[in-house]
């Protein structure tokens, strides 16, 4: 297993049309599922933005961090469809599920005094690596299950055992409508 | 088995959304499925458009009623995701099928010198009924077949074979995405 | 536009499970989207079948012929499910819709006094092409509408305006939902 | 607008199938989506079912249980249609994550050499209660997120952040083809 290079920008795919060969004539294809291609940049792009959320509070301050995180939220969450199910990996009851972009901005970039958060991506993250146990699409859903690490800036290592719900929207972006993050059982 | 209190706060839903309360308890839903309540409004809605387009015609002229046909398609219809399967009941060769809003709205209104329409829906359309043999439901998607009837103003009946697919886009409208209309077969 | 080569098998698509390699590791992915090219053999099959009945009514009867088409219907539509919307070319009222198994196989074979059929099936058909209008995929459905052309045995060629509906089952085979084949209109 | 009789005869239906009375007239219905009660449903039968398999170990001993989850499995579990993800909420590294349904039978009731398990459903669970956080309902999937709280023999109470997605089969059948079950974080 290697790290993910970090490059990749963050989620705008396309549903839109392709036009088709099939019998040597083209004729347009309005396509809507979930590609696997589709679900690994959705990946790709959740490990960036966390990188760009971490790097953005060291250069510029917790301030900007929290427009970046927002805009991470609205652009790669489905909290505009609705309620999310997300459970991060840190939250204790009774914050435990972040179902409202609020609550999940805070928990990503703190600075609300309605939860005890200190800002999950504000922690130095600088790599990011994920192993997939398996994968699941079905029609505009995608769901992923395995293994994230991610390195901070001292070079400590986080793993959890993660769970991503994906959907495609009307506009071929994949927003992330459920997240399940977990720190592995200690026996 | 008895529910236990939470606070999380429930959000404002935009994408179908509905607030369960089973188990005694709120929480919030996300459902973008079609229902057969959302297929046979819709069905109503197709034909209350094409009176409305025959009353405007009468009542203010051939562009105003180009105008609400036009509003018709884009409301009503998936040529905003792309080609839409239109085959309607009196096209003929090279222009049998309208996969573009234009082609559409010239079928419907009239007035483009591509194509050899007369304007469908300008025709005195007073009645509408419809009447399906079965219907198909597979997430956000509807597939009909039945007859439709509809009555001008000179009490003239007109009787197709109709099949509609509806897609229930993002903001939970259905739209029109399939619409092949033909004369019944006389042998 | 080029005809079809007939020699495609029926529809044995596999849903089944993928190995997945992206970022080095194997993962296993479940994936029971439709894609393009499942509709590509889908339609590839359906002429094929239609040939293999007329073949099979010219070299073993009309009984062996009835056999074929029940073993197409019941491989290739969705009638295991319940009502397929199948509005044949030639049918008329009251019996215009074929939603049950029995009503196509009639249409099809022949050999039902319920319904006023000859067996569309047995014609000696020799040759068909299709060329799609356009396609709309979602999920597990499949939306195709287009020319369809088949030739018979004297040469002659009978042209239909035909929309086609796919599912595709939890074994992967993909099934005809619905079928829509109306000759085209003549002013 | 009134109904217009047809003599289309009716079959039984079998997928989630429907006669719809809209518009005073019968027609089948075929409709595969999953519905909130379905979901209600399925997340009471799994709570159920642990304490069926705690009850079958403590009245008949290990070997029965081990019949019971395995049936629970075939009939509640997706691994027929490939991997499953689900990660139990004690599993450690490196078998966090049972994709088969041999490490999921394991998980559940041993007494396999393979994994380190002593059997979860074998610890007289005998109550059950769970909480919805959210639902996300799309098509033939539902995703749902919450605490689920078991109680043993002793009065003992075990609570779980869980996620669960579902998918409904050809027959009408939710399974489960995601299960993320971690313990709540403790700081």
């Amino acid at each position: 297993m290697k790290s993910i290079p970090m490059t990749t920008t963050l989620m705008a795919l396309t549903l839109g049309a392709i036009t088709s060969t099939a019998y040597g004539k083209e004729f347009p294809v309005v396509d809507g599922n979930i590609t696997q291609d589709d679900v690994r940049k959705a990946q790709e792009a959740w490990g960036a933005a966390l990188i760009k959320i971490s790097k953005t509070y060291k250069d510029q301050g917790p301030e900007k961090a929290r427009e970046v995180a927002a805009e991470v939220l609205d652009k790669g969450y489905g909290y505009n469809m609705g309620a999310v199910m997300f459970k991060p990996t840190l939250t204790t009851s009774p914050n435990t599920f972040r179902v409202t972009k609020e609550g999940a901005l805070s928990y990503f970039a703190g600075g609300n005094k309605t939860y005890p958060d200190t800002g999950f991506a504000l922690k130095g993250w600088e790599k990011y690596e994920f192993e997939n146990a398996a994968v699941h699409i079905s029609g505009n859903i995608a769901l992923t299950m395995g293994k994230v690490r991610i390195t901070n800036d001292k070079g400590e290592v986080t793993e959890v055992d993660k769970t991503w719900g994906f959907r495609k929207d009307d506009q071929g972006v994949l927003r992330i409508i459920l997240h399940h993050s977990s720190l592995p059982y200690v026996p």
